[in-house]
């Protein structure tokens, strides 16, 4: 096991999406439409699939849809790509009841964010990352992601934990460009830097990050597949413009605007593209999150067409 | 149902501790401890009992464990006070898996925060709470508790859900006596407003609450016990004494400083008063929390015997 | 000076009110109207001034303004009430000049936050608080306002810099009933707390604290002094019936609502029912704050009548 | 005075550093060291200077101070440069005054900030710079830093405002790399965006940024010139090697750790390295900072060697 850790751990680049998790009106999983995003982004180029992430809408589903979703995307995945699964909860145990269900399931590596709820401690944090390393035995990915856990991942910290091996990687979604430096410069390989942006990917890359993990990836998997081969092929120019145009397409995110949550909004835009775009059924989001009406809809629809995806 | 809802949620006052959540040196449920502490906090006159909030660890507990400690708490109250259940968690779908469950084993209401995690939104609450209530048909608390939750519980917001029917009450450890107030001041009855401060108790029995949820109160049920049948009894001078005894001794939730985060220090200290006095068998906390070393456990020891309570 | 300072710090109580400063309609300080506030409120029974608070706006005004309030008052009351002057301003060098021209115009006392717009630390408060108590020779009331310094005063440092007789007092500001306490359990004597609460000062008082700075002491200077006198002579039924009118006449804070910032709406507000009331003869805030419409003056005009005031 | 602005505005790029303010013993401002800092400055290739912002230690300077480190630098410089002006303070009228005596040393354009202290909106932070623009004549800069204002300022509302004129460019300060990328993508020239990081300012200029403004371009001015040179000159390979140089210098600012304020270790540092390398007399920064100890200065001074800058 630790020796596939060190390969796989070793390996992981390029673009992985975090997978939404398509619903029918009743809420529950809609694994048909599940199937049908995750043909659509393997046969749009991407080299990896993250599962259960906040984009899969990871926080409104139950145990038994984690477990649906897993179960669906790593069967129908067949090991074509690597298959990552968030363990997203509260603290040290209930994280663990999550990756033994992950583990089970067949996952490749798993993602877990510092503990959150609680009022927490670096050196708890660092005990937290520790203990899923030891007990997982699975490459673990520290998931920085401020705005839902109310703490920054310090990059001191995420070296250390990389440079003893209780880390295998980092998907950075703080926005904190800086500290996404400090790490690519501090770590030691084998250490996958993966910028959760959609829209500095390409300064992310020739910072030198491993990949990219853009919920915006669900819409558009070839836009990011393209705008990695050009940067590894050191065609900077043409990745920058690939960037450009899809960071144009990420205003699909604001049209909700202030009316209802950001949650709610990035999500139900992600959705209502792929049901646009006909790879899902029903552009549903789960309660309580507010829907998108029919007008902010349109609006979407037009910025699909303007990135030539309609 | 919807009888004995107003019924109960009419007649919820005084002293409902959040239960502490005893743990074997294995970290799994220590029932026998568990049910010795709800012994001593019946037999110290408490008037209700909170099982499953933070105080509980509900954050680090598993979900097996979270049954546990309601089929073993329910079980042996077996009715002489109510049994109010947390159901914490991140959503709406995650919240009524655990209401489900906390139903069954026969609680007598729920406590729910608003979202977390996810960007929420003043609206997404609403339909949060909303749900809660039409879904569970036990009377459903708001947990009011900015420093874990990232929001704040908007007073015209817990005013309009209690209006229509959608809260049976709120438990504010907001520290926001303003907002306490003006919640107080507004509602209609019945609506239970419960403060969860350890050390401004007879304040908000003065302006009208009607009741307590104390996590010092595992430590001394008696003293928040004298403290409330004092202020019921309009000996204020003998409640604000009394409370000032308690504030004392609430400062063992400082001992523990700034080498560790809030929620080890608090809980941490509540668990080894409880084990000083002899009312659990083990002082442990569940990871990743760092536990208080002997010097500070001197130092709560103290702090107790000034109290009187060693 | 030590003497006056230890004999003018003990006796700092009852109802002093932070003075909003009317402006002209080009925006410059109206001394007449300024004069009749002060007036207003020394009729209305207050027993002290706090000039150039936030209620002040002293966050717009020049340091020319500054001194027009304080020369203005400072000159008019001519020592029948102490009259605290407000330094605010970013670090210890600025806050000094501040200082310098208080104690030329004969300010009885000033009050002075943490740093802010700095990333400051502990030990950096501590040092600002005791450099500005060494080179005053006045007394130093902390003004702990996190909503505006983002920072909160802890309760132990406080009472470090009261023991050694750096600090004179506080007005707590915060709303964090809890840490006020701590403070007023733990000071020794003379140490004036002042709750800067507008809706929580009976229990304030109840708890201990010696004052109250009131924003709304401007609209209803009556009001506050009745109910600091009920409080004084132990009637706490009649302080808390005060109390509860006056918190449905704070209202009027509420007004402006999400059009604009918090600090135009209440200081908006303060100044629409002065101008209502005929104390002053424009109701205009500073820029770039947003000015209450009609139909918002009219709301606040209904309050005022519903408390008896118009 | 139009032309004139637009003429200037366009033409805003490179380096400009924000220039420290070198204090005697007796915290005067040393305008002998200032002058031989802004030469070091000059001399070392920038493209124009930043006098009182954030790391000239704007927040802890008098008023008479802020005057004479402008007088000193604007004289000195003598039109070899542009030399911007910070106005920093709460809002408007404040911020105004500080403006005239910018206007009247001759400062080529003006930096200011959201309001901060009062609690604001977006409303109000739209008049406040517009009213900035229209009553200075002067281009305006936004400087967007959240770590101090405690408001981040929306990409939308500053494209707003520089497509009506009233922004001539920003500082973003703000470390949020998508936001940065929104403006430059959203603007219209003539508009300067301007990044305030040390340590991704090769992948800012790649985005499209404009210039930097670097406090660490104090200490290390040739290096900031030679990776803006190699930036503008397409050879993206050396910026990046000269932009990863500086940035394991910049790990200077976090010698300091956390027994002081980010502020002392970050200013503090910068004057540490200016003093080690002869450039200024005096390392103090202002009161109430913590100063760096001998064997944080000495640290620092290895930081300098492998730098190749001692």
């Amino acid at each position: 096991m630790t020796k596939s850790h060190t390969a796989e751990s070793a390996t992981l680049t390029g673009v992985i999406p975090p997978v939404c998790t398509p619903l029918n009106p009743d809420f529950s999983v809609d694994t048909a439409s599940l199937v049908r995003l995750v043909d659509h982004l393997v046969d749009g180029g991407v080299d990896g699939l993250f599962v259960l992430g906040s984009t899969s809408e990871v926080a409104y589903l139950t145990d038994g849809q984690r477990r649906t979703v897993l179960d669906t995307v790593v069967g129908h995945v067949a090991g074509q790509v690597p298959v990552l699964a968030g363990v997203i909860d509260m603290t040290t145990p209930r994280v663990l009841e999550h990756a033994r269900v992950a583990i089970e399931a067949g996952a490749t590596g798993l993602v877990a964010t510092a503990p959150f709820y609680t009022r927490t401690h670096p050196e708890e944090i660092r005990t937290h990352f520790r203990t899923l390393a030891a007990r997982t035995g699975l490459p673990v990915y520290a998931y920085d992601l401020p705005v839902s856990v109310h703490v920054k991942l310090d990059a001191g910290l995420v070296l250390d934990l990389a440079a003893e091996g209780a880390l295998a990687g980092v998907k950075d979604s703080s926005g904190d460009e800086s500290g996404l430096r400090r790490v690519i410069m501090g770590r030691q390989a084998p250490f996958s830097v993966l910028t959760g942006s959609e829209v500095t990917v390409d300064s992310a890359l020739w910072m030198g990050a491993d990949g990219v993990v853009p919920g915006l990836g669900n819409v558009d998997p070839q836009g990011y597949a393209e705008l990695y081969r050009c940067a590894a092929r050191g065609d900077w120019e043409a990745a920058r413009a690939e960037q450009e145009r899809l960071a144009r397409l990420f205003e699909i995110v604001r049209v909700g605007g202030a009316r209802m949550g950001g949650s709610s909004a990035g999500l139900g835009a992600f959705k209502a593209a792929l049901h646009l775009r006909g790879v899902i059924d029903c552009p549903i989001t789960a309660l309580p999150q507010i829907p998108l009406n029919d007008d902010e809809v349109g609006r979407i629809g037009k910025l699909l067409a303007g990135a030539g995806l309609l």
